[in-house]
């Protein structure tokens, strides 16, 4: 598959050729007409949504998709059936885990590795799309799903939802981005709490230490409120909404002095779209502006 | 004006020439006798204290004052009028940001980045400025204001107070610090549902997710509380205040091996002043210490 | 001493002389039979816990023997007596400060910079220590106890507990780790309101700002608390709690793409575990995974 | 083509579609029986081997192709006909500079933009590639020749070669590579009087800064030599051949410290290969190794 | 004087006021008509163009003055006299670095920091203005003279010139930015050894190492390549000429990937311009470019 | 022994206990009467001064030893009997590397990190030690004697002096420090390939590419120039002499910004010594300055 994964000190991102037709452990619902709304779903219900190898597989290619079409401008990611997703499916995983004990343990790792590194590809490709991603998580996020969760712009949950980094109590180190992201969203005394005791999180703690920006009764409600907010983001100009996500991520890593020149190259060289001119048209009109730009 | 804005890879830092004779969009109010706390008032009501270029000129140049004035030790910010700020003001920004189309673009680009730069150096003057700076904020804090919040040390605000990073409606990436500080500020969650939507966060939200340290129920007590700590941080060793702004300052971005080091230093060349011996005594002696050191 | 202290830009790390046979001014309660848990107690009660220069000689050493013991895989940091701790002990530490006035400057800098960094060596090797620790803080915590509190991994208190940056008081800045680690816990607003106030803050807005992670009631319920958390960690796979410390640490001083390499690659290196086996079996055999591993 | 070239922070990595079927611009040589070196020859002499839009989009894809193929363990590259290379084509690349005045600023220069970061990825790909390339350069080497031979490994010249930064003529940053990288082969002094002047480099001066690690008379010597150290470097194990090259691109990016971790964890990970053992045995036995092991 | 060289973490930037009427320690020679080639000469013979505090203060205000010329675009830099300079004039320095012993320690060291960093200004000014440098180097070199050197871009010199880092001799790091880039220049094995000796490197071991660029047999010849080799550089465009120092300065401290989005970013922002026309059109019409554009 | 070796993402930093009561592998000559220089000897001549795993132990303590001897200033390091070093002793070092089959992989992993970095410490320890270190090299310095080699500051050899990375040949990635060091004394042209080819580079290139500074004809006078460089080194302040190495560690690893602020501190901090009033007394008398300080 993708051998470059073994040899680069840069983010993961692997290319999965094109041999996956339709999905089967996901399913992207591409905007309804009108909308620029597309959702995400974990669809894979009758085993709670848990990640085998070929989820990997797809998910990684469906942000390719998402990146790709211009008809997408937000996503919201959700899971089938009765939780958003119980984690690693480890009965299927295990073996790939375990190896090929008749390869030396260099070759075994070196497999071991470019898998892990393509399941971070699967998980990172979700920051490194340029468009904002709303999770909107019911009942159990565990493991994987952290990682998951982590890894998109806003986290909304319904009250009964749990978190766990339950890789702890499976003897793994998290390694699919949960470690690197979590911090980052929770504050570190919170992060080292959920990470060393691997245990649940309620909604109730899940909302004071930030990991979800609002918790909803329900996941009709939860799911109501997704859509609502991702409408409203998907009506401001998709330029300058994926700028922003592109410009954010780049705060997340460097200095504010480097922030601040980055983005003002970045206007210098993008400001002056059809966007501005009709949000000032409309400004002016007092009407709401309608942002015909593709990027 | 400051031709080296174009030429740095630096944090932007302009120099006003002594042309501006008093201030018109902003008024400085220096320290009342015994006291070491001046306000920086945003002074345009009429206009709801919206941002022209002239403005900022302003801006850049009462922070070089401020810094330089040994009468001031501490600041307070605040808007005249209905409001913090409405931000920009679109009507006589517009045409600046369209620049002279009969230039070359490179010459058109050239102009937009230095204002750009000029624009982002007043704000994080604010930052730079060794003394710590307290914003309180009553009623609407839009756009730019968000910025100059961000920049400041501490945010109070009333209760009615509303923020929003109102650039994404107007198809602008917002680029004058906002993004670079707010996730550091309020969690990376909240930040990008501020910044993907550009809506406004509510004072107890804002208190929430930290944007805020305390929320008042309205502008007297506001700015009662505000002076207060103000008058409290002054009484401090000024060295030391300041001394440790820049060292908060350097822990933002670097790591925690670094700054170890650096505060180590710092105390090491700095420690042994007059006012380090008036803090023994007074400990000693049960009495408020009265620390007369400037730098 | 270590001489080595005053030439390296790395993290201070001092090596104490074999000369501290007992200790004076803390206590190691080993772990009792069947647990892991070890319980680091500052133990001068008589000076509310109050901190000399032998008491940085003792706390460095007591580090390195608890990083060696593998009978310890958690620990629990508390104070005995009336509070937490007063911080540093002004009376015995201000002759230090002051130095040997007969000596050259240069001599008499070198001396306290060595000092200072011997001193932050203590609290950083509380960071630096791949085993996860809980600080149990009860009334007061003051000036230095900060510094020691923001090292630990998990901070839990009393309602009655108090935190200050005391040192701002008394016209010192901060040096032994506080300014470069409460931002990352508290938020940049908290953060600098504490630092330049120096005022107490007490348990409600510690938890509002989290500063620490949960309040109860009194300090019977905290040591309870503290000690039931610590040993459910200590269930965990100590090669995985401790080598999750150790990215966590990582992930606060790096890019997030650095610390998906960092962890992808130590997963390869050291994922195939007796403990991943006890893990999968126990999983598969409903049973609680007893983890005989250590490092 | 690959819409995520606008959207990134990280290194420009470009994914051609499979749309190129044979190569009109370059000319890739497989291995011969019994070797494990490829060439990739810039194949327009007619045209002095300048660059054209599409040269950079078979060049992005042929690395994709050297990367996966597993029959190469070591690249020369060197151009056909006259010269090395002329640099960019401008009579075909100027129009795609000028853009299309029809669209707005913005989306004209997002244009420009993701044709420069798919240039800047075909050169940066060689870089990337973890097999060793050797570029064998005679006759001129100009502009974007710079920016592709600096990406290379090794640089070995003819007598008569000449290197120029000639962007700097055509009033143009040179914006492929080479600005990043040349100060680090050759010292930051030669680095700017080439690109200050835009002037030839003859090979003596070439060899006495460095930028070529060897001249030869002519350019059938320069083959033969190229041909032959890639020969032998082929002869070592080309996972630690490949592995070296990735921790040499860490080293160059990274501090010291960070690199020992690196390298620690990446051979605890991956030492344990059948070329170890192949390499003691032959060792042993007093005899030349061969290394089957491909990755 | 300039209080904010206390309070910052970035590069010493300092202000000198207006109160510099002409300057007495060196001389700005402005371009002669048709020329853009300005020389800054050290003018104080009789005293070796040994450095005092003034001269500092001058050397300040003259790259403010040099950066905002437009009618300059190349700088030599050269000593009047018999040598370029004997490095700081102890004689004038020495009390400056005692301080008033009456002031408090901390004051004291206050004070000798600002000194120091508006010294290191004074130098760092050089490598931050967007304008080619290029020093001429005769004779003696000496001390700060190596620190003014290593802040040029280009360094020529005369057979009989000789270098070193003559603080060590004096019991003083060299503090004015030689240990700071000397090993980017020399590599790393020269530089230690020219610190560590504090000895004179004669000018074949300068050119060997890369300290200098070119050796020339005597003042006469030297000062009429470096004059040549500032007018050829001066004929290229202004615009690229700067913009090619600023994305050098930046490569060296920052990654590769960093800094090709950073140069493909100014190119996007500021490359369509007048000068990028004329170059194209002197190319087809075969005659030399003549550039107008002044930043 | 070391257990912290593991839980650092720092520099490896090997404690060694005091078990080892007297050299076997090396030989520590303490200065004689009237001198600071200690020479290090590689003394296994039968075995060609090849490394083994109590080599690394011994080299890890001899450093901690040279660090507190104030009686040392400078050290120069050399090998016993035909030649410098062979590197790693392969028959002693392969069953360490194999390790026990018996553990379970993440056992032996974590053994062989552990072995790795304890290594790395033992040459590490060259470069943190401030003071500074020549490498005076003849006949075959190889493999990990190039790792050696490049973590000293200053590096001289024989006419006849052989280098190679020969690790390479044996499908080791060095994993001792020559990776991280060599590009920057060598500049990556070379460094490469050395690398790819672990082939020998002889005295010749090793000086036209700066991995040596100087070449001497034989042994004896190889040995004479290198201790007469340490001696006159050995005549500067040594508290100035081993600050220079400090701030040229910082400076391979920092930003120049960030180096500037750095020795602006520590000049500030320790400038005033007994060593600057020494030299400017001497200076004025005209006689050689005698420092006795003694860090």
């Amino acid at each position: 598959m993708d051998n470059s994964l073994f040899f680069t000190n840069n983010s993961p991102s692997c290319t999965i050729p094109n041999k996956i037709d339709k999905y089967e452990y996901i399913r992207l619902d591409k905007p309804k007409p009108g909308s620029f709304v597309a959702e995400l779903v974990l669809n894979r219900p009758k085993k709670l949504n848990s990640m085998t190898d070929d989820f990997f597989n797809e998910f990684n290619k469906v942000w390719d998709e998402i990146q790709s079409d211009e008809s997408i401008r937000v996503v919201v990611v959700w899971g089938e059936g009765r939780m958003f997703t119980a984690g690693l499916d480890l009965v299927s995983i295990g073996p790939l885990i375990q190896g090929d004990s008749e390869k030396s343990q260099a070759v075994q790792n070196v497999e071991l590795f470019k898998m892990v590194r393509r399941w971070q590809s699967a998980f990172d490709k979700i920051n490194k799309c340029s468009k904002p991603v709303i999770a909107a998580i019911h009942g159990y996020c565990i493991g994987g799903g952290v990682d998951l969760a982590c890894a998109c712009d806003i986290r909304l949950c319904t009250k009964d939802a749990k978190f766990s980094i339950k890789e702890t109590k499976l003897a793994i180190v998290a390694d699919l981005g949960t470690l690197q992201r979590v911090a980052k969203i929770c504050g570190t005394g919170f992060a080292r709490e959920m990470a060393f005791t691997g245990e649940d999180i309620d909604s109730e703690n899940a909302k004071r230490c930030r990991l979800v920006n609002h918790v909803y009764a329900d996941q009709a409600t939860l799911m109501k409120e997704a859509r609502d907010m991702a409408e409203r983001i998907s009506k401001n100009s998709a330029l300058v909404a994926q700028s922003t996500k592109l410009i954010l991520n780049h705060a997340d890593d460097h200095k504010i002095d480097e922030g601040l020149l980055r983005v003002a190259l970045h206007n210098t060289a993008f400001l002056k779209s059809d966007d501005l001119n009709e949000a000032a048209a409309s400004f002016m009109e007092k009407r709401a502006a309608i942002f015909h730009n593709n990027l």
